[in-house]
């Protein structure tokens, strides 16, 4: 089926309309159903699925906001919009678009007060421990290594991932993006806007001198055409479940599990593309490591030379973008008895997770390059290096902060977390900061826009949990005010 | 100035038209107009510049070609299509276009065979030491790594770059870049291309239907419309002097000196994508790093933590791309007295590098260690458990080859490598293995083809010298002859 755009005049009929139509009901789709209805013009959602969500209900829900939000300033935390513009351009990505990093840093404290609006309940509530998320219903962590190495130095931490609260997270049924989305749905269909399940989206509709007027979807096996009258927004989520798109783009995520929906299959993006839309980031991917970071940072990760890969102290996305694009996704976590006791009494009892169990014990650091087919004499240097400046409570060679450094002692637990990563792909459409797809001229699509993973956002190489509900609700909103303003 | 099509029904007169209209005259641009005119048809190629040449006359001239040819059989190499390929599946990328891989290695004998016909002269001469080329006029010399660390494992190893004879080369002046394009746009001419010079390409003119018709240039101040009555062959190179598509595609590359010349500016590219065409491997690119290949083998090539960073026997060009990639461009050189020496006596003489020289010296690895930076301890570690295996012949790290495996013995030289990495694009236009441009759907564009590095070739992510110039010459041959078959 092609993903090549139908001319205007080749539409005889129009099976439904509305001014604005969004593709895919996301975070980013709810959002910007929301953003346009509140302008006062008619909305109409299309989703693949037979229900609202996409990636974002399956998400662990941070929103990453900050700036001096309610919550923080709830929590105890002084934040400025200054101190996360700096955090955001020293860590999402060597080339990361500064026009948009400083929209969100500088209304991220509006935004938060909108998804309070839509119904979205937070807990004040800081969590203060390694984890990939907090074990109840507390509100506010650390999500993208603000307090750690290097970007404690670049500017003033404060934790920036918000948690929407869960009437009841312990039954591990649904996460706080569910909670999220759940809130976001049912604004944006109180503000009036519809929902056509079930419907695929295919291919655009554009008129003579190529403004989009439209979308061709299929509807179960029936092809329908959608009329646009002011624009389309494309907010149908990354191309992590399209292997050729992954191939050409992102290798280093080829044949790893998606962190993502099947509906993420790339197809908005290519329909855009084959209009002349331009693309920015393709390459960029996050990527979790499946163990626990309370062992992490207890302990030191290693690739399959045994060498350490990164500040152990740092958001653990972070190490698993490391493992993933510096070290084949090769890696070990080694910690002493102390460490692994201290990590298990710490352990969130509500995690999803189950607890990681080593893979390998011992005394001998030999044996146990042995097992892990790790250079002989290559974990013990590390070992011995990492020692013997831990002894003075330093990490020079990674800079994990003081709390967290201890030298090692036998007997030792290595978990094995080779291959134990996965991921979703941040590239996608080039858009402006209001929202409007790009084209190779870097000008605006006349009508139409794009958000969510569809769309090239704040993450280019970098990532913090709560960047993609984040940016996916922050541009999604603006997306869809364009698209009502026409 | 836009580079969005415009339609065939806006262009009121063409001011030229051929058969075969190919954009830009370096080696894929010369080698398609030979290639369509063997066809009987007429060709125009345009040109940026005043001359012929692109980046392919600032090369060093090698040219990737096996699986036996004429010059490898007559230098004693036996080499096989399967062999080549082999390599080229384990070194090109992990996700390497094994369609276009397949043909490369299979019609290379074919292909070298064409050059020599085309006039290029080969020395059937083999230089077998570390170096970035042959100091003298040898025409066969390894390019790739494939006797090396892990290639020399998966498949029988063979010299593959072919470097054409120089009259002069120690006059410095020239490379054999050079050399091969004097006979290839000698050869384009003679049979019968016609040159139109100083006219820059600016966008593409499509008709009806999506096909291409001809190109719009500027040729000084004045616009100029060619009409292309049978096809366009778009090879203006890659987008190494595109600031904005280096940033948000290849950021590793922001700021890096280019290994390209001006015209790299990316423009052919956006302007078939403002059309439609998909894109591959934008991520991808290579990098030399700026050192003596006969220092780096002798000694280890560590980064900013005194690590290792791969087997200092493979090719240069791979440490480059290592460094680039993962190490943020920070690397430097540690070697031995007896190293440097011998380094020093095996250097080409006609090298066009000055020669390198450490940037510390001394016995204590401690004090050289605060003088580079690295933390303390770190270097001492490495070349600790380096040397306890080299004294068994041994590099169970790194794997390189027992010949160059050797404790390193105070006093040591460092030389300082940081920064020192220039590079090119290697990602462009996604191609079929006949140079047809291809939509999003994976569809030929209608009279539409790329080759040389405005297309996505054989290199995604990895990369041997004399690919660019292999790749360019073989496909754009292909991409030539296609386009004159309409």
């Amino acid at each position: 089926m092609t993903a090549r755009p139908r001319h205007a005049r080749e539409v005889r009929h129009w099976d439904g309309e509305a001014d604005v139509v969004i593709v895919g009901y996301g975070v980013a789709g709810a959002a910007a159903a929301i953003g346009a209805a509140v302008e006062g013009v008619d909305v109409l959602l299309i989703e693949h699925a037979g229900g609202w969500g996409g990636a974002a209900v399956l998400a662990g829900g941070f929103v990453y906001l900050g700036g001096g939000t309610a919550l923080q300033r709830a929590c105890g935390f002084h934040d400025t919009p200054e101190a996360m513009y700096r955090f955001l351009e020293a860590a999402m990505g060597p080339a990361a678009d500064t026009a948009k990093l400083a929209e969100y840093a500088e209304h991220s404290v509006e935004h938060f007060d909108w998804l309070t609006r839509c119904g979205v309940p937070f807990r004040a509530a800081f969590f203060d421990r390694p984890a990939w998320e907090p074990p109840g219903d507390e509100g506010l962590m650390y999500s993208g290594g603000e307090n750690a190495h290097p970007f404690a130095d670049i500017a003033p931490p404060a934790p920036r991932g918000h948690l929407p609260r869960m009437a009841d997270k312990r039954t591990g049924e649904r996460g706080a993006g569910y909670e999220l989305m759940r809130h976001l749905a049912a604004t944006a269909e109180e503000s009036g806007a519809r929902v056509r399940y079930h419907t695929r989206f295919q291919r655009l509709v554009v008129a003579d001198g190529g403004r989009v007027s439209g979308v061709i979807a299929r509807s179960l096996a029936e092809e329908v055409a959608i009329r646009a009258r002011r624009g389309v927004v494309l907010a149908a989520g990354g191309f992590t479940y399209h292997a050729d798109m992954v191939d050409r783009h992102v290798p280093v995520l080829r044949g790893r599990p998606g962190s993502a929906v099947e509906q993420h299959d790339g197809r908005a993006i290519r329909a855009a593309q084959a209009i002349g839309a331009d693309v920015a980031h393709l390459w960029a991917c996050e990527a979790a490591v499946h163990t626990d970071p309370g062992l992490m940072i207890r302990g030191i990760v290693v690739n399959a030379r045994g060498e350490r890969v990164i500040n152990e102290d740092t958001y653990p996305g972070r190490i698993g973008q490391e493992l993933l694009m510096h070290h084949a996704s090769q890696g070990f976590v080694v910690i002493d008895e102390e460490g692994a006791d201290a990590a298990a009494a710490d352990r969130p009892t509500a995690s999803m997770l189950p607890p990681p169990q080593p893979r390998w014990v011992g005394d001998d650091l030999a044996e146990l390059e042995k097992a892990m087919e790790v250079p002989p004499g290559a974990l013990a240097a590390t070992v011995t290096l990492y020692n013997r400046h831990a002894a003075d409570g330093r990490d020079p060679v990674h800079h994990k902060a003081a709390p967290w450094v201890r030298p090692l002692r036998p007997p030792y637990g290595v978990y094995d977390v080779r291959g134990q990563t996965s991921g979703f792909t941040l590239g996608g459409l080039r858009t402006d900061a209001g929202g409007a797809v790009l084209d190779v001229d870097g000008e605006a699509i006349a009508a139409l826009y794009a958000a969510g993973r569809t769309a090239a956002g704040v993450a280019a190489g970098g990532y913090a949990s709560g960047v993609s509900l984040g940016d996916g609700s922050f541009f999604g909103r603006r997306a869809g005010r364009a698209a009502a303003r026409g």
